[in-house]
């Protein structure tokens, strides 16, 4: 593992790193803020993965979230939204290949030997963090945009018991139904919609739900809002009686302003399902 | 003037707009942020003068002072560094030209007929602002990073009576003796020292001080210490005896994870200034 850059940041260190990765079968770059208390032992960590044609940089240096992590004394993670580099396939469109990997495990070629960032978020980046920093792997909790608001919900749902609870800023809801996942469920998974399930956040409130609180935000001004569909979302959580706090934000679009504007009420939503009991 | 976008943000509304300036003689680009209370009457309003090489934008989605400007209800603007564009002379280091107006009048060419950012953040700027916006200019308060600290620094000292409070993130504090400042007070402004003086942070502590309260935080590992020269803005200020705060702060260096950390303190701080009498 690589130090990349180590910044002091709200009494902590905002770190990049980057590492070799089994899973990807590349270089891999992550942002990590540890807060001051990192110093005095482990601290839980709230994981952020982002959205369509960002890098681990974008919610890093945008997102606002350091300052209520400082304050709660959480770790942040900001993984990569997919392998890259020359030897990785790629895709002309923005919302598939590289900056897409839609944190899935893809099966079908010529994604299937690098773009396994299911593993990579759900295994590897975790078991390396958990081995190099003062993190508490045991108190978890996770948190995206857009395309990484669908990530988090499904690895939330995907993987019951991992995280103590799950948030997500204009997630797509309904990946199976809506361009902002056919093509690329298609594309990394092939043409068996059956397993495209365990990657749609509302098939997976359907079938499994969640085992904590659910915190989600999407602006009423998002101007991919067709491509979001948060009602799949709201109607499959309140259908099973899930814990959840469903909001539309008045006037609110797609933005990382809209992000930072609601960081604070997220981080503040996961510290509490953190640090209790 | 031509708003390029607008998006909600805690509660307020940032945006961005572009403007013919007749200072510049050619397109500007500025950012705004009104917070909620700008809809009931006019706001007092704290500038952001950015640096080296950034522009408009920067502290716009980096600084994190949206939170805290909407908490105060108070507004933000982000200027651009220089004059840009295809007819605007440049220099090929990063430190002069284009992202590098210093928010000096250029007398010397090729830099005389565009490169007015003194005129341009001092005059032009704010009369559009008070023009069109809920904005209220008889409570300004200025601050800036860097190449801005100094700027924000020079202008508050060089326009008595204009602001109410200045502050500044690791400023250029005595650009005459400082490689971040003799090249280019030599190509804006010509060879004559004695007309630097009025750009010179320091310099203007000395000869006038400020009527007012001044917040200046400087990183102790700053990358950049050795041509920002903070001991020479506090002994002035020492010596003058100027109502002053002046923080070394421990580990942070010159970046925007610096300035992040530390903006609730100054937007507070203005705020004392604003809301005073």
């Amino acid at each position: 593992m690589e130090t990349k850059s180590e910044n002091a940041c709200f009494g902590g260190v905002q770190g990049v790193y980057t590492h070799a990765s089994k899973a990807t079968g590349g270089d891999m770059t992550f942002g990590l803020f540890l807060p001051a208390e990192a110093k005095d032992g482990p601290v839980p960590v709230l994981w952020f993965l982002a959205g369509l044609t960002c890098t681990h940089e974008n919610a890093m240096t945008k997102a606002g979230a350091q300052a209520w992590a400082a304050e709660q004394g959480i770790a942040l993670v900001f993984p990569d939204t997919s392998p890259r580099g020359e030897g990785v396939p790629n895709d002309d469109a923005f919302d598939m290949g590289q900056g897409a990997g839609f944190y899935v495990n893809a099966t079908q070629a010529p994604w299937d030997k690098h773009f396994q960032m299911w593993d990579y978020v759900a295994e590897e980046l975790p078991a390396l963090i958990g081995a190099e920093f003062s993190v508490d792997m045991d108190r978890q909790a996770i948190t995206g945009h857009s395309m990484g608001g669908h990530g988090a919900l499904t690895l939330a749902m995907g993987l019951p018991g991992r995280f103590r609870s799950v948030s997500a800023f204009s997630p797509i809801c309904n990946p199976m139904r809506s361009d902002w996942g056919r093509k690329q469920l298609t594309g990394y998974l092939g043409e068996d919609e059956s397993a495209w399930e365990a990657h749609d956040a509302s098939m997976l409130m359907k079938s499994k739900g969640f085992d904590g609180p659910i915190l989600v935000d999407t602006g009423t001004n998002d101007q991919f809002m067709d491509l979001l569909m948060p009602e799949t979302l709201a109607h499959a959580a309140a259908q099973r009686r899930q814990q959840a706090i469903l909001r539309m934000q008045p006037g609110y679009d797609h933005s990382y302003f809209f992000i930072s504007t609601f960081m604070e009420d997220h981080v503040t939503f996961h510290a509490e399902a953190l640090y209790a009991g």
